[in-house]
Parts: C-alpha cells; sequence; structure tokens
C-alpha cells in the first residue's frame, strides 16, 4: 500500500508495548540468548531501537526539512548499543525506548506535516536521494523488522525442543537479518 | 535450550498480550491485508490461535495423559478460523484468544506436572510418536512462529513505502511460511 502518515503513526505508537508486552520479566533464557555468532539477543534489539529514537529518525526528519538534499544524514551506528546499554536491565531498556518513542511521535505530530512535505527529499550517507515519506515509513517497517526477529531468534531457542513439530514451522525456514543503516 | 516448563509458560502468558498490544485498534490496512494469494491476514491469525486454544493443545495434552500412545491426536483444522470468525471484529478475537489462553494455563497448571510426565509419549496422526514436552514447546515456538508471521505480513504492506531502504530490511528476504497441523 501507499504510505499513510496516520497508518505509520498507528503501528509507532504500539510497537514499544508489543515488546513491553512480550518480553518484560520474561525468563533471561528468551531474552540473552541469541542465534550464535555475533548475532544479536533481545536485549540487543531493544538498545538498537531506543539508538534509532535518540539519533535516526527525528534526527533524519529535521534535517530533511531544514536542509533538503544539501546535507547527508549522519551514518547510522548499528552497534551503538554495546555501550550505551551496559549495566541497564531489560526492563529500564523498554521503559526508555516506550518513552523515547512517545516524545518523538509528540514532537512528529507537532511539525503538522502536509502531503507536499511528505515529499521533501534528503540525502543518505548510502543510499542517495530518500524522501521524508519513505524515511518515516522505514520507521514503522524497522519496528517489524526487528519484531520479526525478536521472534525468531526467541523460536531459534526451541527448535531442538518441539521434536518432529519442527518440520512444521516456517519460521525455521527464515534467513532474514535486518541490517539497517 | 532444552525445554523448560516454566519457561514456556512464561512465554505462553505474554503472547496474547503482545497480540493485542501490536493490533487492538490497529488501522485495518495493517489488518485485513495479507501477503497475496490465499495467505493469511493477522485478523486470520488470531482466528487461527483461538482455534488451537480450543482444540489442540491441552486436548492434546490430556489425550497424552489419559491414553498415550493408544490414541492418535484429532488433526488440527487450519481452515477453521474461517468459519468461526465469521462476523466478529479483531477485536473480539483478540479478547477471546486472551480468555481462553488464561484458561488453559490454569488447567495446565493445576495438571502439577512432573519431568516424568513430561516425557509421556502420545501419537501425532501424521508425525508419529511425540512427548507431552515436545507437544508443550510447540505450543510456545507455535505463538512465536505467528508473531513472526504477522509482523513480517505487516512489513510487506510497506515494502515499497520504504523506497530505498528495502535494501536493508531483513525481513524481506524471509519466505518462512507456518503450516502447524
Amino acid at each position: 500500500m501507499e504510505h499513510n502518515l496516520g497508518n505509520t503513526i498507528a503501528l509507532l505508537t504500539r510497537t514499544p508495548a508489543a515488546f513491553n508486552a512480550l518480553l518484560r520479566d520474561l525468563p533471561e533464557t528468551w531474552t540473552l540468548r541469541n542465534e550464535g555468532g555475533n548475532t544479536w539477543t533481545a536485549f540487543d534489539v531493544v538498545g538498537h531501537l531506543i539508538h534509532g529514537e535518540r539519533t535516526d529518525w527525528m534526527p533524519r526528519a529535521k534535517l530533511i526539512l531544514q536542509f533538503g538534499e544539501t546535507r547527508a544524514f549522519e551514518p547510522f551506528d548499528r552497534l551503538a548499543q554495546e555501550r550505551e546499554s551496559q549495566g541497564k536491565s531489560l526492563d529500564e531498556l523498554l521503559h526508555e525506548f516506550a518513552r523515547l518513542r512517545s516524545e518523538n511521535l509528540d514532537e512528529l505530530c507537532a511539525l503538522n506535516l502536509r502531503q507536499e512535505d511528505l515529499e521533501r527529499r534528503g540525502r543518505h550517507p548510502a543510499l542517495g536521494v530518500v524522501t521524508l515519506s519513505q524515511l518515516l515509513a522505514t520507521w514503522a517497517a524497522h519496528d517489524l523488522t526487528h519484531l520479526h526477529q525478536v521472534s525468531r531468534m526467541m523460536y531459534r531457542q526451541y527448535c531442538e525442543a518441539v521434536g518432529p513439530w519442527s518440520a512444521y514451522l516456517g519460521v525455521l525456514h527464515c534467513a532474514g537479518h535486518s541490517s539497517l543503516r
């Protein structure tokens, strides 16, 4: 479907509560295990979502509105959560994510964006020209890609425990990994 | 990891609230669109989860405890929600799923299962011999595979709207489809 700002905001409003409902106070065997190698845990993902709230979505939206294509976005640090989440609990991160998202959505709504604003163009350091509409759609899609990732990584903790049923569980066939920059 | 009943119950307790937080009152463009062809919508998935609560998990667990391998499970009807969800709203389905899950978990806890109970064996009509432990692990994994599916199907509604960012969003590369029976 076409990008619709109301639909994007409706989704962005809900995903912090969905992560919270799924992960808060869940045993650490679900939340602190990854998919092997240097893949992420649910704890890492929530830290990554927090970093996006701080440095990616709204800062880039404001850069587009202020400077258009004349200033490229700051590259997004996909590993920032390794520093920034240190010493914090998952519950603290979930709370921080919800608070920052709420503040960012307040700020987004206060911009009173019109259709012509959504068509304004900015410059991504690797992807080139992008529109404000594409940036905001990606904000929502990025939540979904990480919910997709978390449900897969949690599932994989049980891929042996389910025994013969593994033949029927489609999530096992997902090799997708988000690498949003 | 090994199957741990406490971890399974912790997850089963949370997933209805996670689906509710994500989907309740969300615009229908997110919840009533599928991935093309005869694939499912989020509405279909919640109906399917309800049917599992009614006819799959606890009925099969009790069959194992009562009859062991001597009676095969009833085959699971993967299309039952097409009849059973008719005329209902997604909000009604989300409420029904949460209520049934809560009742089933009360019943599961009342069984006071010991380790030797978890090793008891039953008979799946297609997969053959399975254990109670595998059945209960699959109950939890099944929630995760459908959360995985819903986040992918929702993401796909925006696969054009994100423009050049689609190159970075791993969910696009997921071709997995659950077909639990």
